[in-house]
């Protein structure tokens, strides 16, 4: 059965205890990109005097951002799985038919 | 050169103002998959009684999670197909040499 863990973890300045059936490690490795997105936001002009929902949504934005471009990677490496799928199909059927090519004519020499 | 778009969208019930290089449909896309994310959240227990900033968190969690997810699909997916790009080499060498066998018994016969 899975283990429930928790983990401290600092998010934006703030102590956020997590609870989930994921390691530790994941659960940090999350809080640490959460912290880049937050650092990387707090470059952009006029950032700091932003209200803190408007910066919460911001941050939640760029998430999904980064979501969205991998779910499309994702999909696009999906379709090329399944053209090389195909591709694999077509080069065993070659095979098959070169092997039979090759029998039919060691037969003939015999 | 890429036309700069504003979308005015729902997240959480408020009208947010988004600008940037990608379509009106994708800003769209995003808010209403955030809003999907909202909603889910929303049926924990004692959700509604968290402080704002909390949801926030626990929203932006919740993207990270998906995004981790997505990133880790993609990059299984990739390594899928660089196995299947050494297998679909090995499948034409092999070809390669069949067809060489074929012109060899071919000459043989003449």
């Amino acid at each position: 059965m899975a283990v429930k863990n928790t983990a401290q973890v600092v998010i934006g300045g703030k102590i956020v205890t997590l609870g989930g059936y994921e390691s530790q490690e994941y659960l940090q490795k999350v809080a640490t990109y959460m912290n880049g997105k937050i650092d990387e936001l707090s470059t952009l002009p006029g950032y700091s005097r932003l209200p803190m929902e408007t910066k919460h949504t911001l941050l939640s934005l760029n998430i999904s951002d980064d979501y969205f471009k991998a779910k499309k990677l994702a999909e696009s490496l999906e379709q090329d799985l399944q053209q090389k799928d195909q591709e694999m199909y077509d080069l065993k059927h070659e095979l098959v038919s070169l092997r039979m090519q090759i029998e039919e004519l060691k037969k003939k020499q015999k």
